[in-house]
Order: structure tokens, then C-alpha cells, then sequence
């Protein structure tokens, strides 16, 4: 990470760039399998017109949402209901339940939290670049893993109230609701445990508006840089090896030195 | 796992049913959040009409599509391309790249296999009521996690001749693949673990073919239980507890002693 952290460079860099980081750019390359070429960020056509929402609105109707469409599609609807009245047009037919078994980590399976693909679907279809749609998705991965969530507070909570905030360390749904859970000291199928996954969506919602309307002002910029953790990890990963290897983390340049070769 | 599988019932059943099985369903109502009216599968209006289209047609273009689009949008292509043969109409203008960002466990995170989120979006697309395209992301999540794969073998492989299957036990990317990694003996950043992750996707692509197919036949039946895994574990989770947890496996009864409360 210290290596790549100092120059500021975007992935497009990172790939075309042969110089002093070359070996970076042979990692990406030839890392997500294809050559310089063909692993090149590149544009495409939105389908879906943005248009500048208020962050707290699209928070507030994820957050009532969630109940009946739980994790992924109440953050489509956050977006959609909102965009409805900015924008209009397409979004009034948005198929907003197309979505709905990416919750809890696909159909329950516990993998990608689905706050953060839900959020996704949005982001790449108003915006136009890979390149894009890549860093603020890595963006909200990095928000939702490392910020104690849930922080948003409904004015009238509907299934219950809760105390605690967590740090998920992960965009994982299985390990960030646990530990969750271990704070609060209640089951998954509890209210409490519904609450929270209302608010958090609420969270993650309200942060890919800040960094889409930021985008739609020229303003967005990358906080963290895309594909770190291929480029630190050598292999598509997290920064918390020990929640699941413990002592024995694997180091892929040991085994197989594909790094800088 | 066992007490559900006695009998064959539909997640909807679930939810109604307040008999004998009013344990389950009093897990599922409550513990997706939210009562039981609104828990349950609803309809919702379908904006892409599909066709049978040949699995091995969309396994081919799925393939051939990875070296540039990667895991997620390469099995969005897979269908697209034929769909557009087939249908025409909205798909000649879909999206395809809009998805990209969900590769590699979403932007490289390691988290969910973008093939799966990849075909999910079809079928949630294509299908019109939650249950159904919540049974066939279920099914296909145990088809990726318990087939040797990747099976698929292209007339002529693109970037490397690869030799071994395994078994990922997960539908999280960083595993699946660190094991297939660990079987071949290379390392992520390998022309090897590319051809495994397109072939991979042509397999996705193609078991996801053959459910559309035959739900548009009208002859779609789940092979597994949706939500199995909230009940059998009472966490959104897999069957793979110790791959993380070794032998300190949480026991939520014990714990938190939300079942059957």
C-alpha cells in the first residue's frame, strides 16, 4: 500500500504509465487478465440521467424502504423516488425491485452487504466511465468498512431502538451484521437487527448522493485508490486477512511470485 | 437444514403458513425484518422480455467478453448479445458496462463473485415476482459454491491452457478463487487465473441460461431452499462456518436465543 500511496496516480495511470511503476502496471495488466489493452478503463453510454438530489431526502425514503425491500433495492428506491420528481422520465418505470435478491449478500448468503451494490446499480448507470463507477464504489466500500455505522437517525424510528455503532472492518454482510449484533447483543432476527440494516442503508445511500452529486458538479475525485487491494494483496481481497486466516495469512509473494516478476 | 427439508415448501409458504412449521416462518417474517405482510415475495412489473436462447451461445459470448469486462458484465453480455438476436426491442440498447464495477467481489473487494450479481441482474430483470428471482440467485449461489468448476472448456482458450476444477464452498470470490489458485499453483495476477475466471463466467452464464429457459417453459422449479441459510445458521450466512471461524463456530441459539423464542 506505502508504495503505491506515494503518488497520487488512478488506476487509467496506473495501467498506461510504463515508467518508474511498472511494475503496478504489470499487476493490473496482466493482474485482471488481459493486457494493456483490453484491461484499459474505457467509456459507455448512461442510460439513466442524474440530476443533483438531497443526500438526507434520498436517506430518509431508503431508510422507510427498507422494510419492505430490505438492503439493496430500499437504496434504489432512495435514489429513484427522488430522482422521480428531479429529474423524471425513465426513472418514473425504474424497475426497483429487479434488485431485491442482492440483500443480505445475495439471497441471505452473507457475502457483499447489498447497501453497497444497490448503490452500485445507480452509480454505473448514470455515470459513463468504468473508471468511475470503479472508484466510487471502492469509495463506498472503504466508507462503509471502515466508519462506525449505523449513524443515521430516523426522527421516528419504525421497528426499534438501538445503541450501538460498529466498525465492520469489511463490506462483507455476514461479518460486519455480526459484529453488529455481538455489540448490540441481539439475534439476527430480531427488530433490532432490521433497524439497523434500515439505518446503515440509510448511510451508505446518503453517501453515494454526496459523491454523485459531487460528480455531476465536476467536483468528485477519488479518495482511495482503485484496486488497492489486488495491487497490495495479490489477490482480490480486504485488509483483514486475520478475521478469517488468523496467524497463518498467506503471503502471495511466497508462494507465488507473480508480483514484480 | 433437515426440519425444512422434510417437507417441500416454498419461501411464500414459509411466510403464510403459521402450522406446523410457524417456527420458520416466524424466523423468516421477523427476521428479514418485518412482519409478515411485509416480508412476503411480491409481484413486480418485468421491463425486458426474454427468450430461450441457446446456454451454449451465452457461455461462448460470456467467455469471449471477459478479457474485457470481466467477471460481472462479461455474463451480462452473454445473454445481451443473444437476447438482442432473439428479442431485439430494449436490449439492443442495454447497459452492460454499467456493471462492470461488480467484478472481483465488487470492485475488487473479494467479496461476491461478480458472475453470480452478473446473471442476477438478468433474471431480476427478466422475471416479475421477488420469489423467483430469490430462488434462482439461491440456486445458482449452490451451483457456483458445489460444482467443480470452472467446466467450460473453450474450442480454443484465449489466454492460457489451465488443468485443474475445484470446488470454491462459497459463492465469495477471494476464496473461490484462492483455492482454484492453490490447486493450478499460480498466483492471481496470471494469464492462468484469467482464463479461469472467463470460463468460470461461461459456466455461470450457462447454468443461469438453462434456469431462464425453463422458466420461461414454465417449467422452473427451485432445487434449494431459499433463505436456508438465515434459518439453518440464523445469520445471513454459507455452510462453510469453519473456513473462517475453525472450531470457535458461534452457536446463535445459544448466544442470542432468537429461534423458536
Amino acid at each position: 500500500m506505502e508504495k503505491i500511496n506515494e503518488k497520487r496516480i488512478s488506476r487509467r495511470d496506473l495501467i498506461i504509465n510504463t515508467g518508474k511503476i511498472a511494475a503496478t502496471a504489470a499487476i493490473v495488466s496482466a493482474g485482471i487478465g488481459s493486457g494493456i489493452k483490453t484491461a484499459e478503463a474505457y467509456k459507455y453510454k448512461a442510460v439513466y440521467k442524474y440530476a443533483k438530489v438531497d443526500p438526507k431526502m434520498v436517506a430518509k425514503v431508503t431508510y422507510e424502504n427498507y422494510f419492505k425491500r430490505w438492503c439493496a433495492s430500499s437504496v434504489i428506491a432512495g435514489f429513484v423516488e427522488n430522482l422521480k420528481k428531479e429529474v423524471g422520465g425513465a426513472w418514473k418505470d425504474f424497475p426497483i425491485d429487479a434488485y431485491r435478491w442482492m440483500h443480505g449478500g445475495m439471497a441471505g448468503w452473507g457475502a457483499l452487504c447489498g447497501t453497497m451494490p444497490g448503490a452500485g446499480v445507480i452509480i454505473g448507470l448514470v455515470t459513463d466511465d468504468t473508471d468511475i463507477a470503479e472508484a466510487m464504489t471502492n469509495d463506498l466500500a472503504f466508507y462503509y468498512a471502515y466508519t462506525e455505522l449505523p449513524s443515521f437517525v430516523p426522527e421516528k424510528p419504525i421497528k426499534a431502538k438501538i445503541r450501538h455503532k460498529t466498525i465492520a472492518g469489511t463490506p462483507v454482510c455476514h461479518i460486519s451484521v455480526g459484529r453488529w449484533m455481538r455489540a448490540e447483543g441481539v439475534g439476527f432476527l430480531t427488530n433490532e437487527r432490521a433497524e439497523r440494516c434500515a439505518r446503515l442503508a440509510a448511510n451508505i445511500a446518503m453517501e453515494a448522493a454526496i459523491m454523485l452529486n459531487d460528480w455531476v458538479d465536476g467536483k468528485y475525485k477519488p479518495k482511495h485508490e482503485p484496486l488497492f487491494n489486488v495491487v497490495a494483496n495479490g489477490i482480490t481481497s480486504q485488509n483483514n486477512c486475520r478475521d478469517c486466516h488468523g496467524g497463518f495469512t498467506p503471503t502471495p509473494n511466497e508462494t507465488y511470485p507473480t508480483l514484480e516478476k
